[in-house]
């Protein structure tokens, strides 16, 4: 834990170092099998729960900014993030109940802005590391949160409207599937993610009528009377689609 | 234009009253008969066009602002804006660039994150006025725009991005049609925002499929031997899509 010396010191320093009035959070999502979860550390002087965040250095930009708090605190390292909104309407007031009183009445306690980013990495392949201040990580089902500090629930629940749509418009599953996959594997990530039933027919045939997958013609045993057909991501038209955009139609 | 006393005036009273290094600009969008156009104002002390913009108050929501801000500046009132992006990645060099000499050394020159809203209006309904600083205003087609303050130029292609994916996922039309339209009307506002064009059939198909459009049962004469149906929005069906969201596949 921060000594009151080293946060007293923080204090001092951040002032002149930081942009005063707005940090950065991050909604780290982590999908394995079938769940959909999200990061979240514990802030030791305030015994609760929130996400990984911090301030962004006068000089810095934005998203450096967002990419060094993440693996300053987290240990996370090369997570594309990405922007998704910022939070200047939760009420003054509220803010202030999460206040820690060593804090109060300094650079830290005045009204701030909070800029959104959030990511979506496959969760057994990472280990978040605490820093001084916050930790140890856990992973939350989505459906299943503890009470959050200052307004990370509401910034949650935006992220998940954010990746939601993001589905529709860029494709997702590298890094979070196995090179390559069943049809129901990859079926599953979506389903999951938008917590509806997808048609098992024409899912897989919207993803390969816009290049995305293709058959790998290989198949994996799974016992005498089932080996499911492999597939695989086209990385070029994925790229692309990365780039461009997609409209896929679930 | 603001008279330097006035500007100076403004530079002692605005540091306590408003949040430093963060402002809000708004992209506003005009569409009227196949026409999309931005809003842009002549910034008199620097000679150069710009968005409407302005600073936040310390006590006041970022929502609240946002619209403060457009009736202060344009006189535009009952516009529905939303927020798309934080820029914060903007070379502080190049933002020091465009800045009015009186305004060198003051917070107003500090480096400044500015958050983007937009809204897309009819623009043959609106007059914007101008303030004490920018003016007048004037809409420019979005494929024809002069050269920008700042890095506005990059906020409208942000902006007009997140119009694009908007169209997928929430109805527009209303305000921007008559109450009742033609199918070619209703076609032209999609294809001039997505600058593509839509099938003639499966276009309307797809909306009357969602509910959001229906048949009026009555027809415009146009000529002997043109009289197309018209169409209107199906005002609950379009309301509770534009809360809950829609899959407009196109």
């Amino acid at each position: 834990m921060k000594t009151e010396k080293e946060l007293q010191e923080f204090i001092k320093s951040g002032r002149k170092e930081y942009m005063i009035g707005l940090t950065i959070d991050c909604v780290i999502f982590g999908y394995h099998d079938q769940q959909l979860k999200v990061l979240l550390g514990c802030y030791k002087g305030l015994n609760g729960f929130g996400l990984p965040g911090g301030y962004i250095k006068k000089t810095e930009l934005l998203s450096v900014a967002a990419q060094r708090i993440l693996k300053e605190k987290t240990s996370l390292d090369n997570v594309y993030l990405e922007q998704f909104y910022i939070f200047g309407d939760t009420p003054f007031r509220k803010q202030k109940i999460d206040i820690h009183p060593s804090i109060a009445n300094t650079w830290l306690a005045e009204r701030t802005f909070a800029i959104g980013y959030f990511a979506l990495v496959e969760f057994s392949k990472v280990t978040p590391e605490p820093d001084f201040l916050v930790g140890p990580y856990e992973w939350h089902d989505v459906n299943g949160l503890p009470p959050l500090l200052f307004d990370h629930k509401e910034m949650i629940t935006k992220a998940l409207d954010h990746l939601r749509i993001n589905l529709y418009h860029k494709p997702i599953g590298y890094n979070l599937l196995e090179r390559k996959f069943t049809l129901p594997e990859i079926r599953s990530l979506y389903e999951t993610i938008l917590e509806k039933e997808l048609d098992r027919r024409n899912f897989p045939k919207k993803l390969m009528s816009l290049g995305l997958i293709k058959d790998t013609n290989e198949v994996r045993k799974i016992g005498q009377h089932r080996s499911p057909k492999l597939y695989t991501f086209d990385k070029k038209n994925y790229n692309t689609a990365l780039r461009e955009g997609i409209v896929l139609a679930l």
